[in-house]
């Protein structure tokens, strides 16, 4: 079954996410919105469905998904969903919901890390909430950054099973994203993390170990990965990058 | 098996999803950090699984739940894990999905309820971040509010099975999550909410249905609904209430 990824086309996002399942998984998928208006793609395939009157289950906002008949909104839902069938989740239920909780905190820290330079709306531009993004982002910095940062070191600390892997002795979607989290806070913040990373050797660790395995490392290579830029969640502002 | 809720004790807050959950369930539970300490319960219970050293699958933050050996957090993860046990999910897999996309979409809501009066950090005081609170609940109530609302609205509108619920014929946690939030908007915003509301009908009604089974009735009348306050997710400041 080939998935149809629907995410906006120029950003990594929280698209990025389920590419990077995708990927890892060697699923077969289109991601639509950066396919041809005149092969009936592009944005305003997405659009079609994100504001159809037709459909029945509506997704709130991009990323979402489609196969087959299924349609599937919500990064960690559409997560949960792919990582029971491509072996990127435990078999066991426990293990499961450990990752999709661990895949919801990552989602909320995501979420503020994207208010860091939102913190007033996201339908304003940047310069329009620079000073209150500035005031968010020195208390991101000093104690939210640190507090999930800190947390994913923890479970790692102390998953018997592996120094590598959240949970288990395996990959699952929910390394995949505290990969993207860290990969993306060293282009967001270069010198704060550098900071912050003194205080968490295995979610470094985590994160080269990602970055190494062989479909990973072939997709970040690809045209496929879209460099990080000013439109996406994780952006760089000096002036927010911490000392 | 019953279960041990662990939540602040004197506010709502995110809890107050697992508690209508519970309630309406019909299930044994104890609301942990509401027991004695001399007991063994109150908060000190709840953060020694939250902070303590030999916590194996640490949550990030209250709300989780025990039962049995499994400890779980996340409200949303807590509420999809009690929803298939309580008959408050469908039972097919793209039904148990979609109430899972449409909570994951309601815990966003909820987030952005927070940061209208906490749109700097939760560690400072609301009067430390007023001026912010009141920039960004502005656009809050112009845009975002009515967003959220209206795509409630629309997937009330196109479930052809039921005019009161989210998904199918039957209650979800979905149902009870969003009566949840209307009632605590009512709270917070109660002018802005009145002039939303004339757009919403379907969503008031839902809501208007929640309050009236006999197992929520029966709890928001007893002393286990904590009233809605200042510290919690709904919080009530005139200035903050749009005209």
């Amino acid at each position: 079954m080939r998935y149809e990824l629907y995410y906006w086309p120029t950003i990594q996002g929280r698209g990025e996410f389920v590419r990077l399942a995708l990927e890892e998984s060697g699923a077969s998928y289109i991601d639509i919105a950066r396919g041809l208006e005149e092969a009936g793609a592009g944005v305003p395939a997405m659009l079609e469905l994100l504001d159809g009157e037709m459909v029945e289950r509506p997704p709130f906002a991009p990323p979402f998904m489609k196969t087959g008949e299924l349609m599937l909104g919500q990064t960690a839902n559409i997560l949960q969903y792919l990582g029971q069938r491509h072996r990127l989740a435990p078999t066991s239920e426990a293990g499961r919901l450990w990752v999709h909780e661990l895949q919801l905190t990552l989602c909320d820290f995501v979420d503020e890390i994207h208010d860091t330079h939102h913190p007033i709306d996201g339908s304003l531009y940047y310069e329009d909430q620079r000073k209150e993004a500035r005031r968010r982002t020195a208390k991101f910095l000093e104690l939210r950054a640190p507090k999930y940062l800190g947390y994913f070191e923890r479970v790692l600390e102390r998953n018997q099973s592996s120094g590598t892997h959240l949970v288990g002795a395996r990959l699952s979607y929910a390394d995949l994203s505290l990969f993207q989290v860290v990969d993306g806070l060293r282009y967001a913040m270069p010198r704060a993390m550098k900071r912050l990373e003194e205080e968490i050797p295995r979610v470094v660790g985590l994160h080269g170990h990602v970055a190494s395995r062989v479909r990973v490392r072939d997709y970040l290579a690809s045209d496929r990965r879209i460099a990080f830029n000013e439109g996406g969640v994780f952006r760089y502002y000096k002036e927010l990058d911490g000392a």
